[in-house]
């Protein structure tokens, strides 16, 4: 028996903060810490936690630059961010479309 | 400006094994436990756990009926929870279509 889909569904990767913050890394070489805050609307402490597990997952990378006096954070997303981000999407597809083939959810 | 779509995910839904209950629940009367458990791969104790989230927050039914000697235990979704699955396809469908837009992660 083939696993459910959710079964491909990483915690990792799902949680919807780090959904997001992968989805926005994906398509461009680097985003930096205040584009994510401001796309995302989230606070410099809860993106800060979130971008911590996805570093630590292996599935980003951060680099901190000096920019004046201050420091620039940029994100990207690795190899590794990239694929398991693939993976999610495809797992996601085939719950949506699992559900979709059954009877008024999708237009209601 | 319009939120991200991240924040029309609900945690309640989200959660990796609470979104196949409710998939599973959507476009049949009911689900009985035994099935549900089947279907999406998991052990008593942690599909029983997510049941109760999910009825806490309004968005399953539970009904058990006595069987002989036995009991077996009926799930199905509410009209909440209808609309709750509803809304998080919603939003996934969003960030998956704003990820797709972007070259080259849906065909790797």
């Amino acid at each position: 028996m083939t696993p459910h889909p959710i079964h491909r569904l990483d915690n990792a990767v799902h949680q919807r903060v780090r959904l997001g913050i992968l989805a926005a890394c994906i398509g461009v070489a680097k985003v930096d810490f205040s584009y994510l805050k401001t796309t995302l609307g989230l606070t410099d402490g809860n993106l800060g936690q979130h971008l911590e597990t996805l570093e630590s997952a292996g599935l980003i990378a951060v680099e901190r630059v000096p920019e004046g006096r201050r420091q620039r954070t940029w994100i990207r997303a690795t190899a590794r961010g990239r694929q398991a981000l693939r993976q999610e999407i495809a797992a996601l597809r085939e719950l949506i479309d699992g559900i979709d083939g059954i009877d008024g959810v999708g237009d209601g």
